[in-house]
């Protein structure tokens, strides 16, 4: 049985015309295409060795299994790829209003993912912690992340002066490097639980590491499902050629699409509430792993499309006006689910008015797809190139497979713009002024170089 | 007291270089931004009119008070811009776990805002809510909103089954158009409480009108100070002069950026946890006011900016590497926050460590803004142009402030690309392929339209 379909057929001249990628540029691309699949083939990619890694993840369920029966409340504390992930297998897998709901009614604890420093978030979350009943699960890969390791202060603190020092270290697993970093030292002083994250595995592909896994298992997913489904896709991706190989399809035709249609903005579409925060996912996954200004070559290349979430209904009646009559300058994925999990009848009612009467009857799984194929059409017949990835329905199997599939499509693409898709280091110069401004050691001059930068020009403010 | 500064500074190509707007260009743009200013003073805006309609906030906060003792659960049924200004002016004046707090330490109902139809979260919802307790606001001002027309019939038929046909009128009130639409016939017959839309505010110009304000005053939101910060920022517009009217220059500068600058993408990045749906809710304004195929003259145009939602710290670690180092397409508004209403000071621990030491004695909200002062720079340093919207705090009187700027500048942006910023033509032929499918009586043809547009080819399918 299929569990996914990608869709590429409004992608083609044929059907989208002149905005749409033409058989003589696919073919031009084949090739590169073909190097980009033998390069992806012979990197030891870390992300790929999850998948086979049973044995982590049979430690992550049985640590999962403990903490889900000692525990009321499950908080992450990390911050980009040691949160996104874990909130989109959560949206994904679990009911749709899970921290609502009375215990009994829940497969665990309730989960929250702090990945965020405001003061009044963190005072809110507090005000709903029984600390007593929570665990907090530190997620940074480097140990070093400045907004995780604020949390753990915060939140070790807490839970010291509630509990005391002894008691507290059962309230807290640290993820994180293997061997590296400080907070590995930490953990090994303070004998804190732990969890690996490999070395080779990059914070934007780690969720089928023990960064999403443990959250998720806690909490009553499949992880070994999961895996199973990403193992699938991997299986699919042995392939070299177009039209076999699902992510390498995506690669090569979101490569034109960029370079050579023009669409420098990748919108990611689900119409369906459960997959809604894996195009946040994706948004880090796309962004920061295509988004770079050198090519391996150490030439200029100022790579990489803006990757944009957009949730079918609702952003029909947000953004879908500029979609429709802007400008030619984005290409839209559309995530689509064939069965949902339940079903919600619309009764009949109303038959006197015709705005009412047609929609009695007809199921919200119907409503929801049919919106989602007039949609489709009318960016096709508008010239507005987009494709779709169908899932049969949304469960572990089905999520495993879509997760793995956009990290392959992200890797391939890297090798087409022939860039380091697994480096970020764009973001250094920003995290060194915020060291400098917070005084830490050794970074004296780039506090230095913020003051010199000098307050703002009143001249040109404007304040009521 | 100034409670908002916008802050151009990074736009200017004397800070941020070739990638800015010079002295020249905004000089030349003088007239046209005059015009501008002229034409706007001259509409009779329905969004400017709300503010002053202080005999309906007055209504809908008697209405709220009576919900308020009465219900445990006030759900929005609406979508686009029938949801968006909710969320937004719950997430920004609510406790942050609102929905978690038990009734005691709430000042309201809790509030769900279902804007979508996707068959889980409705069931999801369903499961969590005591419809003895539970009211719905069903708002859709045309009244023929095919999702928020589905979802009443779904919840009237559940309150009907359980309360009885007599005894569920008291748990819906309808929002929509005054005097048109079959829903508000609906109204007169069943004798639902209703409120008003009036019918020259548009959807996405609503927030401050019932739309908005019966949810917010419900949760205990003073939306009497929420119009009076709206009507603060309308006193600055009544100027005519950049640099002096903060929606006509944020207008003027952005216009330049798009169309002498190339940048199609605008980013609203909040950092602040409060008002990081502000950002989703002006999506939906800037996307829909000014993304139009046509200008005033019948001209082929295709205009507007896409706007993207990043959130600060998070999106520092997810799709900064792209901003800082991807292509010159993009500007950056920051939000900011002067004061946080909490504080959250880091405490010292683990001295032997450089990566953590650093941190201790700093509050949260210092870090926060360390951080986006940080980003601020490095974009500028990297020649990528920004500006920021400050807030002192986040309160009803900001909020309105921010919210009614947001407003102006993108009528102001509309009268500058002259287009018409009030209409979206371009979400019919959407709408009528999904009526077409779904068989309402009058869209046959474009029920055919859909099938005659055939299946999918195959051969452009890779399956899994």
């Amino acid at each position: 049985m299929q569990n996914l379909r990608y869709d590429f057929n409004n992608l083609m001249a044929e059907r989208v015309g002149e905005h749409g990628v033409s058989d003589a540029q696919l073919q031009a691309l084949g090739p590169k295409v073909e190097a980009a699949a033998s390069a992806i083939e012979n990197v030891p990619l870390g992300f790929r060795k999850l998948l086979f890694n049973t044995k982590l993840a049979d430690e992550v369920a049985a640590l999962a299994q403990k903490l889900n029966k000692r525990f009321d409340n499950f908080v992450v504390l990390g911050i980009g790829g040691s949160a996104l992930g874990n909130i989109a297998l959560q949206s994904a897998l679990n009911h749709p209003e899970y921290n609502l709901l009375e215990r009994p009614r829940r497969r665990g604890p309730r989960l929250f993912v702090l990945d965020n420093v405001d003061p009044n978030q963190i005072t809110g979350l507090s005000d709903v912690l029984d600390l007593d009943k929570t665990v907090f699960n530190v997620i940074t890969k480097s140990g070093g992340t400045a907004e995780t390791l604020s949390e753990f202060l915060v939140f070790r603190d807490a839970l010291i002066r509630k509990l005391g020092e002894k008691q507290h270290v059962e309230h807290i697993v640290i993820t994180t490097d293997p061997e590296k970093g400080e907070l590995r030292e930490i953990v090994k002083k303070h004998s804190y639980a732990s969890l690996p994250i490999p070395p080779d595995v990059g914070g934007r592909f780690s969720v089928l590491s023990a960064v999403g896994l443990l959250s998720a298992a806690v909490t009553g997913i499949d992880i070994h499902r999961l895996l199973a489904g990403a193992a699938d896709m991997d299986a699919a991706c042995k392939s070299k050629k177009l039209w076999e190989n699902p992510a390498l399809t995506g690669a090569a035709l979101h490569y034109l699409m960029d370079k050579a249609k023009g669409k420098n903005i990748q919108v990611m579409m689900p119409y369906s509430h459960g997959l809604r925060d894996v195009a946040d996912w994706f948004r880090q996954l796309w962004a920061e792993s295509l988004g770079k200004q050198m090519d391996r070559a150490g030439k200029m290349a100022r790579t990489g499309q803006t990757p944009e979430k957009a949730l079918g209904v609702t952003d029909q009646h947000s953004v879908m006006q500029l979609y429709i009559e802007g400008p030619y300058d984005k290409v839209i994925t559309f995530l689509t689910v064939d069965e949902f999990g339940s079903t919600v009848t619309i009764p009949h009612a109303f038959p006197e008015y015709d705005t009412v009467k047609y929609l009695g009857g007809h199921t919200m799984g119907e409503l929801l797809n049919a919106e989602q194929k007039a949609t489709e059409l009318a960016l096709t017949k508008c010239g507005k190139p987009n494709c779709a990835i169908r899932v049969r329905k949304v469960d572990e199997k089905t999520v495993g497979t879509l997760i793995y599939l956009l990290e392959m499509q992200t890797a391939y693409a890297g090798e087409l713009y022939n860039i380091n898709a697994f480096d970020q280091p764009g973001v250094e110069l920003g995290k060194n002024f915020a060291y400098g401004l917070m005084g830490r050691k050794g970074y004296e001059a780039k506090r230095l170089e913020v003051e010199d930068a000098g307050k703002p020009n009143p001249k040109w403010v404007v304040s009521v």
